[in-house]
């Protein structure tokens, strides 16, 4: 089931897409919602990030190019970082380039939604605790990382999270490719079976650590293959069963009136 | 006016403390609430958290030991990170040390917390987006840093992060003094102007980066002398004009029914 959140008639509401057309529902997605009987066409609608997160967490450099490369040996501490909820927006918005950055990179990965909450989840149980998988754009500006290795500033700019364009519920995340085109051009494509930490470690690790609770997505990664890129670029991230999360990169010059 | 959250006959609900009374009010902390007309004793209620963060930001090695130690040039990229929102607990609340953790550092700071939408805020207009201030404990277990600079696990864990014990919101937070008494005896003791990043400017920066919300806190840093810790230990964190925050350390092995 694809879920969506979208703009109708100067609404946001939140439905259930399919065959083009979206099913609005009420209630919690987590929990208990059903139909409202309002029905509409995908071109009547403006999607939204599919969820508003609780948190946004992150894996640093989580995959490798070929299956032979992937570590035997796992790190002890994972590269996790947080991104501002603040940098979250959604499909065909723009991302926004600040005046002070000279180079951002896109990076495509599988983001996971939980909904539930999770603690000491053992790797075998975590899927029981994620409510569905959605696409994220980790875009990131390197000049922005700290030289002691912190990526705080450089991670959470506003609009550096596009996340989108559903929630797909039913979703096998052990091998589904993650793809990037830049203007076109195939940059990335990976299976998700290229992760160094797969998604279930990955969960159940971090469980250990923090309860996770619903509403917070986890992007696990990107493939080989992010590049720099500016003004004008447009990069759409692709995983066949979700979609595809397309958004423009623009100089802040020419959003100014956004803020 | 000091505004705490607390249980009272199994009830979570927000008041107005005063003179060892709180009233309880109803409606939104960050814009219009009123009286119920209920008021209990202190010693009726249970603090909480004094707000549930929407983010915890806090910033690295913001204090020197003296006033002339301050550098005449500020770090390029301030290092900040987020905690997550999980880790917070309240006043008198058991602070867990995991399993794995061999040590764990307090630190006590003044807690800024956001009351309006913040987007490039100049510093001499910071403190109207602030809704007030409270103390905050920064507990940190080092020895999950990354090799490479990322302290998220490290300051992640569930209860890490006390909070309170009650938002003071007519302070002046230029000249309080932030302290630390561990086991009674004193161990941090300075002012906020012993800042590298004073918190105007600090949260002016922020502004620049991501739009801080009503319910972001901001952790601003600890004075010298933060100590490790261990099981048994009571830290008491105090800021004369908001309160004093007290909370244990115990093994996760002792309270392993609490999850």
């Amino acid at each position: 089931m694809k879920i969506a959140r979208f703009t109708v008639n100067d609404k946001v509401t939140t439905g259930v897409l399919d065959d083009h057309k979206v099913k609005e529902i009420t209630g919690d997605i987590f929990g208990d919602w059903e139909y409202t009987g309002a029905s509409f066409a995908e071109n009547e609608i403006k999607l939204l990030a599919p969820i508003e997160p609780n948190q946004v967490i992150g894996i640093g450099a989580n995959y490798v190019a070929k299956v032979e490369d992937i570590p035997n040996e796992l790190p002890d501490i994972p590269v996790f970082f947080f991104k501002s909820t603040s940098s979250v927006i959604g499909p065909e918005d723009k991302i926004v380039i600040p005046d002070r950055v000279d180079q951002v990179k896109f990076e495509s990965e599988l983001a996971v939604v939980i909904g539930k909450e999770a603690k000491n989840v053992p790797e075998s149980e975590v899927l029981d605790y994620v409510f569905g998988y959605t696409i994220g754009n980790d875009v990131t500006a390197p000049q922005f990382f700290h030289e002691d290795g912190h990526w705080t500033i450089g991670k959470s700019f506003d609009t550096f999270t596009p996340l989108g364009p559903v929630v797909e519920t039913d979703l096998d995340p052990s091998s589904v490719y993650v793809k990037a085109n830049l203007n076109g051009n195939e940059k990335q494509n990976s299976s998700t079976g290229l992760m160094i930490i797969p998604i279930r470690k990955m969960i159940s690790y971090l469980t250990t650590v923090t309860t996770l609770k619903p509403g917070d997505v986890i992007l696990t990664g990107s493939p080989v293959g992010a590049e720099f890129v500016g003004e004008g670029d447009v990069i759409e991230c692709e995983i066949k069963q979700i979609g595809t999360l397309r958004n423009t990169f623009v100089a802040s010059r020419k959003t100014a009136n956004n803020y």
